[in-house]
């Protein structure tokens, strides 16, 4: 029988010196890291940042890099573009997107916070263009700025509160926007002065008698350092999905998903740190389940359908929701069922998906994909009489996106597991406090440990109402809250 | 800022004095904390049982006392009733029940050890009758035994395994079988002299610096009571259904279901004791949801529709299985339609479902439930038409239960929130070994520490997969196993 724990705590009895002593030592250098790193400088601590690879950037730099933002009568953009936001609209919005698992003191303090938060972003060199990019799309091609990067615009969401877009792109070309934002926060990192070590693989916690966190041990060139953290740790090491045995004990569904997205850290060794020290971690089956099948954005004219031709959602919705009903279907067979025109040029569909089949009769279409008799016939033909008319009964997808499919007609397999890229990243994490402390099961904070970004479980809470931009902006925006009290708090 | 954690463990350094010393100290005194009492009186141990309330029981009392067993070529009931069953078959259904979620071990072990454990609570006392109910029934009115628990006859378990009913319902009438096995075995827990507390509160566990378990904490007469356990400490306190604040944060789908489910220590104290010595919980998101619709059987002739008319599953599944299909189908509307007279006596339903509407046509039906012009008709006609050839082409009802759906008509409101009894109870819980070692999130056990019943995650993982019997079945066999380690353990 083993009696070691892994990561166990290391009693500060047990340190045989300090290697190195900060007030404020940060885990992982993504985001989340950067973010608790510059404000934890900037009022006044010293801070330590471990990153495990060889460089700044986590899984924030390899997103296409936009913050989810908006509320207190809109940030500058969206008020140049137009738009009057309210914080009642974005709260009523994240509330309903969070469901059951809403954390209302986190979406409040982002809420309200969320302007606050793009000027700060500002004032660190974040840039932001004036423009609105109307496109269905998961990122501006272009160097545009305001997107609805939800499901704002549909049903249900859309009686729920008034739209306005809130995904907020920084100003580059493409999907270099995360690498660009990862550039300035650490640049502004290193500027503060603040001490950060890469190749450096954090192992464990140091606690004292009364389980308060002192610090915590780190491996750098082979050696352990002892790390002592007089104001606290900050785990910042993003989340697991790059575990896959975790991932199969915590979150199955996703597993349906074809591939994890991230960076190779995301581990889930912060939850696990924290988890060893008594830290609550919390809905871990949640994650976000991307279905990239737009752009084309005229694939949204198409249905989705499971084996027995049932539509299922409005295809209308932000991707990532559509995703987690695509694996929640349980089905063995998804399609879209697009006309041929509506579907572009898949060479640049992100989604990747095999046509299926193409066919100029929708009977010759549902002998081909093999549907039971007349089942698909009839979806459709129900389908293109209501949409004919601008209604969806069914589902509610908005009236622009509504018109009869027309053929040729072209079914696109969507089946997870049958080719389609659909990835994924995982939602829970350590339960947290507004502030970053890190929570007992029982709702206690743990003494000197916070967490932030998708090592804690943030604003973002299923992906069935995920949109891009929230997990960027909540790792931000929770990284400063972690640095900012630790930073404050009692040595 | 607290400086305690509750439930946090006590250094051994702490405890004042031994108030009882015994080899294997055991929390909750249900059905998985009885059977792990015997185990390790049986072995010689020195036990020491302590129950919450103020008599034996647990949730296990509370049911209606089925286990679940078989393979090996078939029970002494499975055979005499001439049912031939392999380990295999076993085997096979249980994974399948499981999913990704499957702990290949624990399944094995539990197939495998089947038929030790029927005769195991055969010698302790437990009286089964053999003979066979071949209703469709969550539980025999009468005193008769073997039954189809689960979805074994019904698509797709059915293609997967040789169907054979594995339900081992305990001779009593009615729903007293739980009273009677819990009756029977805290009878043998006393024979065997097994100190046993009642209105004995577990407090926390006792660790010594290498965090070994060595005891715990109980709070008995409004007194702290620091028990010694040479050999370990079983958490066998049942789930977390009755703790409100954890099924929102953990197991967020179940609370659409109407009620918890079980006993009113059910309140996830030992999950809570474990993780706060470093154990993990996994599979903290799931739960049975029951959906008792028979009796009356004759109700698997009608159809469930979602409020877009769209049928979801095949009614003659297991109750569960349908329950939690219920829950994810996340529609504002699910009816139950039958004809009238095949629903019975609805005053005899568990179900409790109250009529939404009655109608001679289908128009007149889906009017009247304010359905989609057009799409109950449609569906009815299509199930009908299909049924009619004794088929289900949509998700394969046995044909036994198949014909079409004649007027009279009777639409039941099965929306879980509007009437309808649909509760639930938790299968979360502590990831153990067989042994019920418990583990951490790394999987290094945890020294001295063990969980059974529904404090630890077993052998059914999902409410999508589960059967009658299984939970009593995991929690009276993982019991066992977890006293026999913990019996065996050097002290």
């Amino acid at each position: 029988m083993s009696k070691t724990r892994h990561p166990e705590p290391l009693p500060i009895d047990n340190v045989p010196h300090w290697d190195i002593e900060t007030d404020v030592a940060i885990v992982g250098f993504g985001g989340a890291g950067a973010c608790a790193a510059i404000e934890a400088a900037e009022a006044g601590a010293a801070v330590a940042l471990f990153e495990l690879s060889s460089t700044a950037g986590g899984s924030t730099a390899l997103a296409g890099g936009e913050f989810y933002l908006g509320g207190n009568g809109g940030t500058p953009v969206q008020r140049s573009c137009g738009f009057d936001d309210s914080t009642e609209a974005m709260r009523n919005y994240l509330t309903r997107c969070a469901g059951e698992q809403a954390d209302n003191a986190k979406i409040d303090a982002y809420c309200e916070g969320a302007i606050a938060h793009f000027n700060w972003l500002v004032a660190h060199g974040i840039p932001f263009k004036n423009t609105f990019y109307p496109h269905r799309h998961v990122l501006p091609f272009s160097d545009d700025c305001l997107i609805y990067s939800g499901s704002e615009t549909a049903w249900p969401f859309s009686e729920i509160a008034k739209p306005c877009p809130r995904g907020h792109a920084v100003q580059a070309e493409g999907d270099a926007g995360g690498a660009l934002i990862m550039k300035i926060l650490s640049d502004q990192v290193q500027q503060l002065g603040v001490r950060h070590e890469y190749e450096a693989r954090a192992l464990t916690l140091i606690t004292d008698k009364e389980t308060n966190i002192r610090g915590l041990v780190v491996r750098i060139d082979q050696q352990e350092r002892y790390v002592r953290a007089r104001k606290g740790v900050i785990l910042c090491a993003g989340g697991f999905a790059m575990n896959d045995a975790m991932v199969t004990k915590y979150a199955p569904l996703l597993h349906s998903g074809t591939a994890p997205m991230g960076n190779p850290g995301d581990t889930g060794s912060g939850i696990q740190m924290g988890m060893a020290v008594g830290g609550a971690a919390i809905n871990m089956h949640e994650g976000h389940v991307a279905f990239p099948f737009y752009p084309p954005a005229s694939l949204t004219y198409g249905i989705l359908v499971n084996a027995q031709a049932q539509r299922f959602i409005n295809e209308d919705c932000y991707q990532g929701r559509i995703g987690y009903y695509c694996l929640e279907q349980r089905s063995n067979r998804i399609y879209m069922l697009a006309n041929m025109e509506d579907c572009g040029d898949l060479s640049q569909c992100y989604l990747n998906a095999d046509v299926a089949a193409s066919a100029e009769t929708l009977p010759e279409l549902e002998a081909d994909l093999e549907m039971i008799d007349g089942t698909l016939v009839a979806a459709v033909e129900f389908y293109n009489r209501h949409a004919a008319r601008g209604e969806d009964p069914l589902f509610h997808k908005a009236r622009k996106w509504l018109k009869p499919i027309e053929p040729p007609y072209v079914a696109l397999d969507c089946t997870p597991g049958r080719g389609a890229y659909i990835p994924y990243f995982t939602l829970g994490g350590l339960d947290t406090l507004v502030t970053g402390e890190v929570l007992t099961p029982a709702g206690e904070v743990i003494p000197g440990l916070f967490a932030a970004g998708r090592t804690a479980c943030g604003v973002p809470r299923r992906g069935s109402g995920y949109a891009s931009g929230i997990s960027i902006g909540d790792a931000t925006f929770s990284g400063r809250m972690a640095g900012r009290r630790a930073a404050l708090k009692d040595s």
